[in-house]
């Protein structure tokens, strides 16, 4: 296992080591954005595609037949495990995700279900290794999981938004609250990854969307703790390499000494060589993956080259190895042709 | 004038002078929050409000009455202009402001009108003069606009926005109607602010709320040389101390080379002493003001006054002077007494 992912060029650069080629994929590439995509969306909601296993490697095998890419990301969605714990999941049209019963007491955390990653989630696997049965094997499967304080919430919150009002209460009124969900959260995601690993992950990747709705002090003494505790367990536990992506992360970065990620996932926000020098000042050599504004996908062709070659640059200084890949997840309104005109510049 | 001026705290610090004390105001502190706002507002639209200068006034002392401050920021939006410029703003419950007939075209952005600020924007100064005459002396009364980019925004999309598609489809594909757009609005933007001073604001602030909807690379080419030849001009030609406000602006701190304001407000994600790194990095020896979370005047009294003194603790050293302020605007749900517990944790 091992020395075959060795051979994948995602698993070098994660790993700091040259890889045989310059490594790219994009978050959300499996979605609306594909007429393909959008065929099979059509006929069943959301969170059944995430639980037909047969659904779910269908719609993340699309992309890899349009693209030469070098990673496959499983389709699913952070908020799954929540399922797991007793909430309920939906997507209305034009919304975003929606989480029944909001955790906001003690009790409520209390009458979460302690999940069970194999029986709970195992569908999680089997779409896994499903899917890794057409994989190239230059490819990558990544499995991932949201980091407890995006997904804690969520779970808080009910659904997205703008202030974390609810979160917050609990932050600087009701602390042992949001301590002890994200204990929970850690224990099911910590098991959730190695599950993935198990059905075939080659890496593994933490989505902390929102990492910067608090100040910093605050993550620092309540956030990343809990979020590198999993880094590092998973890591040590199952020998991938793991990816970190904290969102509007630019100043984060500065809070992340003693990271145990291999690769640290880059806003558009950030210049790649601002994160790559904090992240060096706090003593950390690493991976750095991103950074494209999705939004430049709508350039036209030569103006995209040139972005894609200005990134390239800045990259190659920027840290020991480069993944390339958007600054944040592709949006409905991507043209499809865009991602062919950016991995065609790369390659050259 | 400029001697009575330089009496007031708030102005003292914003120019690198030790201030008679720790100056401090609160970002929207004319709000939702106070029970007397809501009064008044019940009986009266927002931009009706904004128009009327016994209105606008009466809410910009009503903070003043309260609390022991350093400054009044006159009460209006950052929209306003727009206004003076035919598009229609109206503020519906419970969503944000909207402008009627975006401008997304050349066409568009020409058939826009040169607004005069003395005439169609006249009530704002008389709301500054209104509100100066019961000013203490040692409080600075402050002016505002938005800056052209956040303004643009708006202008564009119509409202509020999470993607900015409209904005970012002229960024990569049309930036000529976008660059002659910003111009338009620097230009009315200019004359506004020193209409101001001419009423009688002591100090200018530009809120840049969307400083961190773009690349880097995109602000500095496009976003911040109009913003900065404001900043510059109304400095040169007012003679008052500036205050530029990039929201979402931590990685912002790296491109803001040459900048003219005297004070940049930090938001709450970042930490007071690495943008004061950071400025000086980038050749800036500038005043800061910021930045306790919003949220955090939630917190407990005890609690409260802890993350005061951190951030006194901080300030002391990130920059040559401090004004105290949030790092975003209030919450309509922010405790009234909060405040009163932030002012005397601060003049302890």
């Amino acid at each position: 296992m091992t020395s075959e992912r060795s051979k994948k060029p995602l698993i070098q650069a994660a790993r700091g080591e040259e890889p045989d080629r310059w490594p790219v994929w994009f978050m959300r590439q499996a979605g609306r954005y594909l007429p393909e995509y959008r065929a099979v969306r059509a006929d069943v909601d959301f969170v059944t595609m995430c639980r037909r296993p047969d659904l779910a490697a269908e719609v993340t095998w699309q992309p890899l037949r349009r693209y030469d890419l070098d990673a496959s990301i499983i389709f699913s969605d952070i908020l799954i495990p929540c399922t797991a714990m007793g909430q309920e999941l939906t997507f209305d049209k034009g919304h975003g995700p929606k989480l029944s019963a909001p955790v906001r007491t003690m009790a409520d955390v209390k009458s979460l279900k302690r999940a069970d990653a194999n029986k709970d989630l195992g569908y999680v696997g089997d779409a896994i290794s499903l899917t890794k049965t057409k994989l190239k094997p230059a490819q990558a499967m990544i499995g991932f999981a949201g980091a407890p304080f995006t997904v804690a919430s969520y779970m808080i919150e009910g659904q997205g938004s703008k202030e974390f009002t609810e979160v917050k209460k609990l932050i600087f009124c009701d602390r042992p609250v949001i301590t002890a969900l994200l204990e929970k959260i850690s224990e099911v995601t910590v098991d959730y990854l190695l599950m993935q690993v198990k059905a075939g992950a080659d890496a593994l990747m933490l989505f902390d969307t929102w990492a910067g709705q608090v100040s910093p002090a605050i993550y620092k003494e309540l956030i990343f703790p809990s979020t590198n505790q999993i880094l590092a367990q998973v890591k040590r536990a199952s020998g991938v390499p793991v990816i970190y992506f904290p969102g509007q992360g630019s100043d984060r970065m500065y809070e992340l000494s003693g990271c145990a990620a291999d690769v640290i996932s880059v806003d558009w926000r950030t210049r790649l060589s601002n994160a790559g020098k904090i992240l060096k000042g706090v003593g950390l050599d690493v991976t750095l993956q991103g950074n494209l504004d999705p939004q430049a996908l709508l350039a036209p062709e030569e103006e995209l080259r040139s972005l894609v070659r200005a990134m390239k640059e800045e990259a190659k200084s920027a840290a020991r190895a480069h993944i390339f890949n958007v600054g944040h997840g592709l949006l409905p309104h991507t043209p499809p042709e865009s991602l062919s005109i950016v991995i065609d510049e790369l390659r050259k």
